[in-house]
């Protein structure tokens, strides 16, 4: 596989429409004229018609800011609104088979549950790994017990990919992460679920540029 | 895109986990052995992993009796089970998404819901269509009204592509759907619902023999 440049990573916004105040082609628009780097889209609870439709609209704006964008679960849907990757967690087509049939240029990035998977993770195709959550979050049900910088950093070091830190960043706690060792950070609402949306982008490519 | 023998869709087993007694793979086994001519898997309640791990198993036994293998609803986990085709809805990946990512000679089903729906499928890249509900059913909650012969026959006529009937389909009145047009019938609980699969399977392959 090519390699991503781990510049991309840095200020990852995963957009939930069901997490977002306003509209999230707006957010999109806003936060990645503001300093986002990567933008994902996740929406569990809507029918594939609407998720394809606001993949295909966030591809197009992503890539008017020359920002990646991939697609939460959904290897067809991704494939389908011209992302250029797709993030799966382990219950989600396995990352081998979504490497195979994308191609080796697609971004395929992996969320793994447990060390082994964190070092498997290379060898079956992953682009990069999100691994968290770093803090306590209340984004995602699901999440578990926070990893802390100690968990965190040595999981890292199980895996030569880039990785980001998910789980309860802001931009008061953004260096965490960085010094444990992550090429970026993934936020759900420390921007989405603000008020202003650029102001709270800057903020956060701020708290992370001093850590370069 | 490559046409379809339509040979193939005469016998048509939905195979629906949840709707299935005893174990899918030797439900689908044993039909395929006693004269079912495609099986597609319809798992709506079970998560990504355990579709893909039952396809992938589907595909085999299917396979083994040369028979094809469609997955419902999802093409990535198609793709990744190395089924011969995808059965989408309405509210699923557009028809021309998937037969562009899926290339000319993977089988792509089609439900339309409309008359519409019916007559810009071929265009659209559809392979056959399932039409129904024919008789009223209980397998699908959201199936809508029965069509019956004359509404059947009359969608029917709309398209150019080989159409399969589904919806209340059983052995004692398969004939009205064929001499309404049918290219084949679609069963799921007349064949996965029964006691006897090689016994209800046969009963129904000799109904639609009798109507070539």
């Amino acid at each position: 596989m090519s390699a991503i440049q781990p510049g991309i990573l840095r200020l990852y916004l995963v957009l939930d429409p069901d997490l977002t105040r306003g509209d999230p082609e707006a957010v999109a628009d806003d936060a990645l004229a503001a300093g986002v780097t990567c933008l994902q889209l996740r929406w569990k609870s809507a029918s594939d018609r609407d998720v394809l439709h606001l993949a295909s609209s966030l591809a197009s704006i992503a890539h008017a800011h020359q920002i990646p964008f991939v697609v939460n679960d959904r290897l067809d849907i991704a494939l389908a609104a011209g992302a250029d990757g797709v993030h799966l967690g382990v219950d989600d087509l396995p990352l081998e088979h979504a490497r195979r049939i994308a191609g080796r240029d697609f971004i395929v990035g992996f969320s793994p549950d447990s060390d082994e998977a964190v070092r498997r993770a290379a060898s079956r195709g992953a682009t990069y790994l999100g691994i968290g959550p770093f803090f306590a979050t209340l984004s995602k049900a699901d999440a578990g017990p926070a990893l802390g910088p100690d968990g965190f950093s040595r999981r890292r070091r199980l895996t030569s990919l880039p990785v980001i830190a998910i789980g309860g960043i802001n931009a008061g706690n953004a260096h965490k992460p960085m010094r444990a060792g992550a090429s970026g950070v993934a936020v759900v609402s420390a921007i989405a679920g603000t008020v202003d949306v650029v102001q709270s982008t800057r903020e956060l490519a701020r708290a992370l540029n001093r850590e370069i």
